[in-house]
């Protein structure tokens, strides 16, 4: 029995239908209460003793295990922490010394740009002939070669949703001795990932998208078991050391996965995350990734039929889709924002990209056909053509 | 007129002295309303429009201008972000590029392992010769020498409140071509600081001491204004970009300290952080330190009257001490087990160190009174002196 949609456990504003997911998910219920309780009857009784009492410094690796289900990885080989550019900075340190006698890091153009500058500033520090060699998605596959040390690749383009193939790619990269890095940005949440499988040597990815752990939720990082005792962690905190309260003055690192802690783990955001994971526990990945794709084709086949003005910018085939669909215009920017104001929100990527986003959890077939009336009206009567949606659509 | 003592505005659990604030602050009670108005209002009625409708993308500037006018920093100098850990590393990566010539960083055994750790890491990934040297708090000064490229050291001791001369040492540094980065973690809101007066190049600090922003209350970050526009960032994130949402391949640094943030900011987190600065807009620092110095001379009257056997570990002379009093007592662990149920909130520091805060903006001379009689009685009763307080003394 499946048991994705669960509309009622989250706080949509009435007369919104909610096509922004893959940029921040909406609040579940249960978060306000729980945040409530942690912060009077933990921080403000139990003050300082928190930290063991209610557990507050096992969270990192008790969510870790919450998404480490969402993303096929084994237990244990995850952990909270940060945001997901330091992960990609942490990651990409430590693989990068795996290879110590290569010098380039490989990425493309469809990364998200934050990837490419925590590179950048990465090999701006190490110097010594370090490289950040950028293709085009569709060239990586030929950029592979036994020059590389790191492949660094988002899964699912953010601007138009295409995926890498994981496994494939991996394979391709481990063929050329090269390290396999990937970011779940807009995966973990939104289709199957099997990380297990595709034996990769580290991932990390995001949790206010599809997970719904609110805006600035702490970021994950996986590190293949059979490594993670043996990587050496350049962001080297007192919490991934050891004995973090032996306050030892040298840095031992600790016992696989948690050496991939830094510093203090942000609790209340932690909080609000583990409560939105809960949702999460039930969730057979294979049945909302098949529901998200019928949403996704839903809404393609009205919008082709009732919009034709708009152009798909995301890939046809599904099976090469996140879950998301990007559309084309123009003067998407002022499109857009007709759209938001009259209930659904989806969103703008430079220069002309409308993203709209599918979570089988809070969205159902009723509200993809609601939200393509709505968008037909805005484009079909030229509603986004009024000075007030164009004003700010030079600074996106 | 002084408005220091604020007791009714903070959540002081029933029958407790709280001591412990240089470690966690307590709750102050308008953050609990105030975490839930944002959880309800803004994420989960505004969604994604709460970045801009709700301000929080200018959040880490906004607080960051609060915590400023409490450091002695100028406005538009300090932001906040991510851990203290990670300040480490970033100020210490932005610092050690500015002396390209120079290998060594120097810092002291008084510092908190953590940033030795994040020092040890950085240097680690670097190679190319670069050193951490390591010398005794008060071998400092005769350690800065022309091969030094960066000064890193904690002003304030975390195990014995010892400050060190931020002035002098800065001077010295420059006298020397070092650039200084001091860590405020046991600083900020604690004594007074000036740090446009002391001329150093980098501060950083935390915010869950004496500040009470909550259990993982991001940390901040200060660079000298002249400098902020030069340095290069090596955590070069988003969000540290000139047009983080022009998605544009290269990165390019911000204005100013804007380009030390790095990731999506822990909107919850900085949430708490905001309305627990508020209680510091009405602050005189230097009234809030003439009262927190008279605490603590109090109590270390108080305990050498009434319990001798605790031996005083932070400097006698409250002009070289910070916030804090530390005793030494050869079984401290099980002593202030015993002592902390009984109400009195100090902690402990491996081997021996028996640790009590001081913050006249939640406890006055009543409550020093009344903790030290509570001390009192475990310590001349030997009340300490039982298995269920000694069994954990040997795992901290």
């Amino acid at each position: 029995m499946s048991n994705i949609l669960k509309k009622e456990a989250f706080i949509i504003p009435e007369g919104v239908i909610y096509l922004d997911g893959n940029s921040l998910g909406p609040m579940p219920k249960a978060v306000a209460a729980r945040v409530q309780s942690m912060l009077t009857d933990e921080w403000g009784e139990m003050l300082i003793r928190g930290w063991n009492f209610a557990g507050w410094m096992d969270q990192p690796m008790r969510v870790g295990a919450q998404v480490a289900r969402i993303i096929g990885a084994a237990e244990g080989s995850v952990v909270m922490g940060d945001t997901l550019s330091l992960k990609v900075f942490q990651a990409l340190a430590a693989a990068i010394k795996m290879n110590p006698e290569r010098r380039v890091i490989l990425s493309d153009t469809g990364n998200f740009p934050s990837d490419l500058y925590m590179a950048e500033g990465l090999v701006g520090l190490m110097e010594q002939g370090y490289e950040l060699r950028t293709v085009a998605p569709e060239e990586v596959v030929d950029a592979v070669d036994d020059s590389i040390a790191v492949v660094m690749l988002t899964q699912v383009d953010y601007r138009t949703g295409r995926t890498h193939d994981m496994n494939a790619i991996t394979e391709l990269a481990h063929r050329h001795g090269a390290v396999m890095l990937w970011d779940l940005a807009h995966s973990a949440g939104a289709i199957e990932v099997d990380l297990e499988g595709s034996n990769c040597e580290f991932a990390i990815g995001c949790t206010y998208k599809y997970l719904n752990g609110g805006p600035g939720a702490p970021a994950f990082i996986y590190v293949r078991p059979d490594l993670a005792d043996t990587i050496k962690p350049a962001l080297s905190g007192w919490l991934g050391h050891r004995q973090p309260f032996a306050f030892d003055l040298n840095y031992k690192a600790g016992a696989g996965i948690e050496r991939m802690r830094v510093g203090t783990p942000p609790v209340i955001q932690l909080t609000a995350l583990e409560v939105a994971m809960d949702l999460w526990a039930d969730v057979d990945m294979a049945e909302l990734r098949r529901q998200s794709v019928a949403l996704q084709e839903q809404f393609i086949t009205e919008i082709e039929r009732d919009v034709p003005q708009l152009t798909l910018a995301s890939p046809r085939d599904s099976a090469v889709r996140g879950s998301q669909v990007s559309l084309q215009f123009h003067e998407g920017f002022a499109a857009m924002q007709a759209i938001i104001e009259r209930g659904v929100i989806g969103d703008f990527r430079a220069p002309d990209i409308m993203r709209f986003g599918f979570t089988p959890m809070y969205l159902d077939a009723a509200d993809i056909s609601a939200a393509v009336k709505i968008i037909a009206d805005v484009m079909n009567n030229n509603l986004w053509d009024q000075d007030k949606y164009k004003v700010r659509s030079k600074v996106t």
